[in-house]
């Protein structure tokens, strides 16, 4: 954390000079958007091309230059007192900045975004969290964080919540871990991680399970990347066999999304493989289907004409074309046709079996 | 758990012996509509009249009469091998039953929500589950719980998770507790809990976090309420200061909702007071403001038409015109105007020493 409030204040006394020396100050922020990202699938992430937006101290840009030097001071003071906040808490606290304060979220929002590419590292590292739940993890873990109160070490055994598990907090920096799993597997829908769960299935197969209820929060994508990168183990995603399960929920999880390029070096999971529910699972499985929706072909195509990471990948290519000839999905659930447990008799032992099965 | 089994069994036997007597066999179940409720303070839920609906086995009423006999030999399967199922896996089980088979969830929705009212006990006690997220807990609270694995008891200490918390499992129905605590706080925000959870506060209050994330679940509902009845104390609610947080999220938590009144008996939490965002806070506070949404004016309006929680309570409704008449709502991040922690060090304590300022 002392990196964070290092740059800060670099970056702080290099405007303060450069005003007493009566010299323009300025600051500078890649910009945020998909026509300046490139995609390598050796990195694994939507990376930014070089493209700097930059910001001089002028007449006119004097309440936003006065906002993000705002911003780096309340951040400064996060970490120093170990506090945490909203993106919304932030957005309140300005109402007392006098004239620099903000008259909408969206405008703290995007000063927030800006000052996060500045340093080129993730919110969550500035103090700033989302309000939203992380996801949920049970099996073969121990989860290292410090008691808030004490500031003692705490050992957080996710093998022994029972029906119950770990709630994944917003801020997961300093978290460590301490595993024997062979992989995670990450689960779209919350009822389905409940079932693999209510089976000790992270028991059987060595492994732990992170519910993600639908597309994971950054928390959530953070928290595997970590766990995966720590352990050095891989993360078998999921999913429905549908568009969004595989673009919205697959591909943010391992590569991270357009419009957040910035921190998808962050956030990404290069680890990630699908094992969800595929096009040809349904035909192999006999599995009942629903018709595509409008959203579900406009999604692939849009894909099909803008997303590096379908670009770079052949056998997603195949997998979409296929689900657009079917016109069909079908969701994880669905495996209930055969049984409630089919899902952990037979499955996902034959997926995790079949490594040619495997989507990239 | 055997309750459950010995109630589908007598109706089971009941059929089989008047079809076999070649009588005309029945099932019935409560109307399941706003006018067959009605709100007794006393008890503290919307409660069903008489009325019932029959549905006797003739040619044309066949095929849901089967389903229901299916659903309920799943349910008695379920709760018999302790295994769970969500709404949409059980309506994906029915995909193996011939011509009795759902051709849409809604169909078996209906069918579960009949067998409910039917036996009078919520779903999770037949085995059925809801596939959402039941909210997390934080404090000084001991969750019992087995391990699935091996049966064994499993003490859940909730002030061991560091900066995360426990997760709250669909089915709670076999929790228990040991709790020293003076009251649960059920808040409505991920995010300000994570800042009372972050700052301990639990600890120095003496009690136990809950974040419902907006209008809290059925897992979450049925876990403050058996909460608050097994360790007796009260249930304070914190929420933005908006019609939906009296409403939907306030409302729903203490008496339940009209048109799920079959179960309103197991999920109402009649300990509930409510110390969130009054009216009179927007100006005692002078807290930052935004207008009403037109669906806000109009949860109000109709609120004062149908709802026979607010023609009880005359405090709701002087509270509801109050908003009304303002114009203005506000969030409970909107204290953050006077330091992220006002919450902490203010505003929770003023509200919770000064019992007049409560909403029941």
């Amino acid at each position: 954390m002392t990196d964070t409030i290092k740059k800060i204040k670099e970056t702080a006394q290099n405007i303060f000079s450069k005003i007493k020396k009566k010299q323009k100050a300025e600051i500078s922020a890649p910009v945020r958007s998909l026509n300046n990202v490139i995609y390598n699938p050796k990195d694994g992430y939507f990376e930014l091309k070089g493209k700097l937006k930059k910001r001089t101290l002028t007449a006119n840009t004097v309440k936003t230059f006065a906002q993000t030097l705002r911003f780096m001071a309340l951040s400064k003071n996060l970490v120093e007192t170990d506090d945490i906040a909203t993106k919304r808490e932030a957005y309140y606290v300005s109402k007392n900045w006098g004239e620099a304060r903000f008259k909408e979220q969206a405008e703290s929002d995007a000063v927030m975004d800006d000052i996060e590419a500045m340093f080129g590292t993730n919110r969550e590292q500035l103090g700033f969290i989302a309000d939203e739940h992380g996801g949920s993890v049970a099996g073969e873990l121990i989860v290292i964080d410090k008691d808030p109160n004490t500031g003692k070490e705490l050992k957080i055994d996710c093998t022994k919540f029972g029906s119950g598990s770990y709630s994944i907090p917003s801020d997961v920096e300093n978290l460590k871990f301490e595993t024997k799993a062979k992989f995670v597997l990450a689960i779209e829908t919350n009822g389905m991680f409940e079932r693999l769960n209510k089976h000790s299935y992270w028991k059987s197969s060595s492994c732990i399970l992170v519910s993600m209820g639908g597309v994971p929060t950054r928390a959530c994508r953070r928290f595997i990347r970590r766990l995966s990168d720590d352990a050095n183990i891989p993360v078998f995603v999921f999913t429905d066999g549908d568009p969004y399960g595989f673009l919205n929920i697959y591909r943010t999880l391992k590569v991270g999304s357009g419009n957040a390029a910035h921190i998808n070096e962050f956030f990404c999971v290069p680890k990630a493989r699908f094992i969800g529910i595929t096009p040809q699972d349904i035909i192999d499985y006999k599995l009942p289907t629903h018709p595509l929706k409008e959203v579900d072909i406009k999604r692939v195509k849009d894909g099909f004409k803008n997303d590096p990471f379908i670009h770079e990948h052949k056998l997603w290519q195949k997998a979409l074309k296929d689900i657009l000839k079917m016109g069909k999905r079908a969701e994880q659930q669905a495996l209930a046709k055969h049984g409630l447990n089919f899902v952990v008799s037979n499955y996902l032992p034959e997926k995790l079996k079949d490594e040619k099965s495997w989507l990239e």
